[in-house]
């Protein structure tokens, strides 16, 4: 990355927009419609695009053949179409396998998945390993088929090819990185997770238009499970630079946020996120780690136990939209994403200033802030925007070498942005110097 | 111990019979009332019964005389008894020296031991290192005693002779041990501790039943304080091998379980017990260590400081029987005796299937489910009694080789059993191993 | 010290009345005020007084000028006086520079202070290093001067001079201390801090008619942060013995006590402090550190971080009589100095006996109280003032070399007064030893 390639971030419009291009594109572990999606992300940034051949081994398992599907749909003997993967991405069990056969409504039955309890929505059904078929529709589309047999046809291949994944690393002045995880295996639903694409896009773009950060940071765009599994396996190196993560699932409804802390429970990227909703004032809710979820299973998984949570907005499982065609364009708000964005980015931020201080005097007593004219930044707080007393008081009692600014930050009851304020107006003065990193 | 001495366990009616045929006894720290119940317990289990003489050095104390007594009573002077220790063990005052002479009601009344406040009871009172003698009876009784002079009569003998305790190992695989402790020295009082008697005898009983176990299981049947002593004193090497520990005591009546916690508060023994009464949904309360109570105050002496509690219903000292005649056979239930083995069963379980697991892998990313048949096992939970899937997906994430199943447990927060049923599936496919333990 | 300067300890009275001495002197950070207030309590304990000249540099600061001010007013052009010095110290601005000069009441305006809220109160104001001159009054004169214009007088000097505080070592048998600190910066102002004043005095005059301790106390007089930072910058070795340490200020009101813990949060001084208060049953609050206060800031700056907390009853800032004329004798009490002199003792008492103990005899079970004639102590604890049985149980428990008698105190939830008295009457029968102190 040169820096040549500096789109302008997507707005919130711009997300949304960018969500509704992708939304009808069938998504799978592998196939067409990844590529398609990831090629398409490729032009906002200088996204990698990574192929593995199937049959590659990755840690405990192995790449999955390709999946593709160029049509699908259920017809009555006399040809009328009453089922069809045209019409939404959803109404095929993903990676059905290739049939073309009639069949009695009773043998169908067994192929059809529906939501008896929410009647008008379709499904969302995947079969990744099982050598099936099948259709998902609205429970009151297959109460009208009444007939006593249908064609259907099942379009598809499942073939040896390869596992397509987009990665995007923008370097930092350290070693260490941010790792930002999403998934984009999921066909026409829009929360899950065409929102985390489209934001994880537009928070790229915002670094690549940036300065130079501390930290960089390493975007992975997976299939999820078997893809971060696969980028695990082929990445030792990187994965060894990760320092924070964040897997992004469910981010463009317009619902309080969510966030599932890391295995470690009081990682820094635990408590910076924790830090940022609180000190927004945003109505949140924050849960245990456990291993049920998105791609921080494998990243928490104990060969690893990177420090990954996961940020959402609804949780998995719980809002009735959920894996259903109502997770649709309506479902996802431009100002959710936009929120969503600007959250993420103050994470982000907050990481990367999350640096240890020492007093430069060796801490002994407080140093004379008036000849260094920090007293008159002070005094001046409340008229000019200027340090806060106590910020300035906190930090420079705090700056032994040891804390970190969120520590200071959450020791001092303080917003990050205050006591951050405050030791580099220290630093400028003299008075503060940044105690190089060993890894952690 | 070869296996050929296998009693079926006594159910909680074997265990009140037994209680009844011991209960007019009158024990105390040594003598045959201690030697007479011993020997009865040994024929249900290989008892080992161990006679300690009288002056041998044991930590800071030495063996005391024995005490044995063959009659006891007061007469008026006409020859009419009016207390009678054959009517009830506790008249005595336990360790009266021997006496016959005819005293005045008032040189008598420094000898009477009543209880003002339940006037119907006899009162429990031992003297054992004080050269005196004394009565107990029913205040009733002692005010209806208006004759100016009164004989008393205690054919006692205090001389030397032997401490008796009884002690029963049942070896596990590996060194370490459950210590089993109990006080033996009350007479004729059911809950305090006959009680304790009979669950660990039934527990034994079970075990000598049950498959050879990681941990072996030691029982001690001792004179409470100096019994404990005793034994410490001259076991340095079972000593040794304790790794987790309950006395018993007070557990026939049909109150709510309590549990004293070791004096490290936060012992393997202390999570055991706690989980199993919680998970079990039982009425119970659990206690802080404190160094007042059974015999938990040798093992948790500074220089031991082993983890052992004290598993109690009523706790000493705060029921209105306790100490008193109303300790009676009516005081504790087959029921509760038999809910008290259970229980006690259930932590001895737990804690021989307490190991700490690894992942065979090295535990980079989950393992793939499917191909080692525990996706079936999972998706039949509901119907067919398999295993949950949050339960695998805990242990394969905290199978690190530093936490043990009651860690994933309480962290889980689910049942053991759960997440042993999955720890033992994840084994059995060849995903996990246990880890050899340290010394702890 | 040799102990022939041994006045009795001030009374509540007395205290009160060395208050009302001192309380005219205009106190400043250097000059005669401070000279003379401490030369006035070198009569009553054997304090060593300290010049150290202008310029000095001591840690990032240096020496200031010394200020020394004799007369100061404003007149009526007519040669009325209407706010004087001589009137109240508080009337001028401390650190004022000299001048001589007839000035419109609007440039006048610019230069002084008032208390609009509260207009009847003299506020105290300080300009340290501002080159600068002004009037202190209340807002009713203020609002009554409507002439035009005014001559100002400020006889003061601001030259090289000399910095002066005070200094009382009471040397222990060990080399550990514990530091008391207060400040003696302030003019006419009484609880602020002439009540810290009078009561250290009165407490070093107690430890020097009292029997030689295990600790030894340093008392240090100072001007507030430029005296605290003087200290420490010359006395390496001294602060090298600083085990405890408090800060002492506004301990004369009768308002409920207030403690600020050490930056460690939750050293010995802290628990202490907290254990007297809670044992005495009297309304306090426990406050957590900052960095905004009193000397401690300075104790607990990074490159110290020495255990000082501070000492309360008014919490700075926060009562109306705060920084004001209403800060007079009639706010501190002879009563409330006597309870905060009590506390304070009682503190360094807990301080001086919290040692470790161990058991002389491994520590292997209970040792047998009976022979050693602890169980008769303890059986006449209720009618003698005997023994607490619990707190013997709980000193043998814990006496393992790790717990010192707060500890035990604090796990047994006793007073520690009952927990020593256990532990004394055990070494005495030879069970315990004090384990000797390694650095901490």
């Amino acid at each position: 990355m040169d820096g040549s390639f500096a789109k302008p971030p997507l707005t919130g419009e711009g997300m949304h927009a960018l969500a509704a291009e992708l939304y009808p594109i069938c998504r799978s572990l592998t196939g067409d419609g990844v590529r398609r999606t990831l090629a398409r992300v490729a032009r906002e940034v200088p996204l990698e695009i990574v192929e593995v051949p199937t049959g590659t081994p990755v840690l405990d398992w192995e790449v999955p053949r390709e999946w593709n599907i160029r049509a699908a749909w259920i017809e009555t003997l006399d040809g009328r179409r009453v089922v069809d993967f045209a019409d939404h991405a959803l109404h095929i069990l993903n990676y059905s396998r290739p049939i073309d056969m009639v069949v009695s409504r009773e043998a169908l039955a067994k192929h059809v998945h529906t939501l008896p309890q929410q009647p008008d929505l379709i499904p969302y059904r995947t079969a990744y390993y099982a050598d099936t078929w099948g259709f998902c529709m609205a429970h009151r589309t297959w109460e009208a088929m009444t007939d006593p047999e249908y064609r259907v046809v099942v379009d598809s291949t499942l073939e040896p090819g390869r596992l397509t994944y987009g990665e995007l690393h923008v370097p930092g002045t350290t070693e260490g990185d941010i790792l930002v995880s999403l998934h984009v295996c999921h066909p026409q639903l829009a929360n899950d997770n065409l929102s985390g694409l489209v934001v994880a896009t537009a928070l790229a773009q915002r670094l690549l238009n940036g300065p130079k950060r501390r930290l960089g940071v390493r975007f992975v765009f997976l299939p999820a499970t078997i893809g971060a599994i696969t980028w695990l396996a082929r990445n030792e190196a990187a994965v060894d630079r990760v320092r924070h993560g964040l897997t992004l699932s469910c981010i463009g409804d317009p619902g309080p946020f969510h966030y599932k802390r890391s295995r470690r429970e009081d990682a820094a990227i635990d408590r910076a996120v924790a830090h940022v909703l609180a000190a927004r004032g945003v109505e949140h809710g924050i849960l245990p780690f456990s291993p049920y979820g998105y791609d921080e299973r494998q990243y928490c998984s104990p060969g690893y136990d990177l420090p990954v949570g996961c940020f959402m907005r609804g949780v998995h499982g719980t809002f009735p939209e959920y894996h259903t065609s109502a997770d649709n364009l309506d479902f996802i708000r431009p100002e959710a994403l936009a929120e969503s964005l600007s959250v993420l980015a103050e994470v982000l931020d907050l990481l990367d200033a999350d640096v240890t201080y020492a007093r430069t005097d060796g801490g002994k007593g407080e140093p004379q802030l008036g000849r260094r004219g920090l007293y008159r930044q002070i005094a001046g707080q409340k008229d000019q925007g200027g340090l806060d007393q106590m910020a300035v008081l906190w930090v420079l009692n705090l700056a032994d070498g040891k804390h970190r600014l969120l520590d200071m930050a959450e020791r001092a009851r303080m917003p990050f942005a205050k006591v951050r304020a405050a030791a580099r107006a220290c630093e400028e003065a003299g008075l503060l110097e940044v105690v190089p990193d060993t890894r952690r």
